[in-house]
């Protein structure tokens, strides 16, 4: 069912017109001049729902952290490193912004300070010290203008139930989650499997590729946008 | 001069019988199942060493931490994550080395605790406890058998003078210092500058592609251990 509905979509071109930002793979905070702190995000998800949103006709532009993939055709790249630069950089696109779709793994803390000559090793403990990073889809989900913004929730424990509350807590329309506790699928891997959860429903998407996972996921956005219609305006 | 030196040992095949272990690239510290710490080093240098050395007809294995690159012919590759896999790695290859080349970054702390969940968002402010990673090649020159030992010194500021106190700290027979405070040269470039130092003796050698360098090093380190005899066993 959901296979047929992605492809009646993209046959339709049922983007077309509208412009999608969509972040992806991990930011990089750095500790000095070599070190930093990262996650092992591959980009692929991301990338993989870029590909689709181009292929079903909207305008795409890719926020992307340091990831090794080539950038999908007919898709616009602003390469970033940290959450700081990720959130700039959205924030200057948002105005021209139908949908946003946060599929990068943000880091949720930087270190609190950066040093400018590489850290000399001392003693044997140490401590590094931390500060929150912007969170960048709740501040979308929260500013003006509002894009229909979608969120992920990539999570080892709770997966659903975290990502029910993140739905709220952040206004978000849609949360995608995914279990990356399952060591064959997920951040480096070519399949993944999620479950897409809006304010009154939800979708399971069984385990495919993440190109065709991509496209039942774009179809779904587009199906949700379009019946939303205006809210993120509305909620002003 | 020094690169008439590498044309003559390169056609002579002078390494043939060695055994070379070389570590390259970074290593990867784990904080939970999707967090870790690392650094910018591309892994670049230290393939282009087992390149070199392969083609000087040397038995040549790489350790290599997480990188982005084809392993080069008639190499053999073992890939690590962390620093303490890495040593590992390098231990159980050291009885059958002849020259040890420490190339990779080895991060020189590692979270104290790695949590099998993923860590979840606090408060404002966060710290992160770490404690030192063992030392691979001051380990290796200072264990039995000992292999001639090279290690490497990425510095932003004061390089050759910290890269001559690690040489006698480290027990090492050559260092090679890098100013990676340069930013078109070093980590993640294609080009490179170094000064190899070793207890009675210094040699610049002047900017240079990976490659070309890295000949140039080779026969330098050939040139070193047969000079050196088999000062590694005398010292016993």
């Amino acid at each position: 069912l959901i296979a047929e509905r992605a492809a009646a979509l993209f046959d339709s071109g049922a983007l077309a017109g509208l412009r999608l930002v969509i972040t992806a793979g991990p930011t990089r905070e750095a500790l000095d001049p070599v070190r930093y702190l990262s996650n092992h995000s591959s980009g692929k998800m991301g990338y993989a729902l870029a590909r689709a949103a181009a292929e079903a006709g909207a305008v795409t532009t890719l926020v992307s952290g340091p990831v090794h993939l080539d950038t999908p055709a007919h898709v616009r790249r602003v390469d970033v490193e940290s959450a700081r630069d990720m959130l700039d950089a959205c924030q200057a696109l948002v105005a021209d912004c139908d949908i946003f779709i946060a599929c990068a793994a943000v880091a949720d803390y930087r270190p609190a300070t950066v040093r400018e000559q590489k850290i000399k090793k001392g003693g044997e403990h140490s401590s590094l010290k931390l500060i929150r990073n912007p969170d960048i889809v709740a501040a979308i989900a929260n500013g003006t203008p509002r894009p229909f913004t979608v969120g992920f929730a990539a999570e080892t424990q709770d997966v659903v139930d975290y990502a029910r509350d993140k739905l709220q807590r952040k206004n978000l329309d849609l949360i995608v989650a995914n279990d990356v506790s399952k060591a064959d699928l997920g951040f480096a891997s070519d399949e993944n499997e999620v479950t897409a959860i809006w304010r009154d429903g939800a979708s399971q998407l069984p385990r495919a590729t993440k190109h065709n996972l991509a496209r039942e996921l774009v179809a779904l956005i587009a199906e949700r946008h379009a019946s939303a219609g205006n809210r993120g305006d509305s909620a002003l």
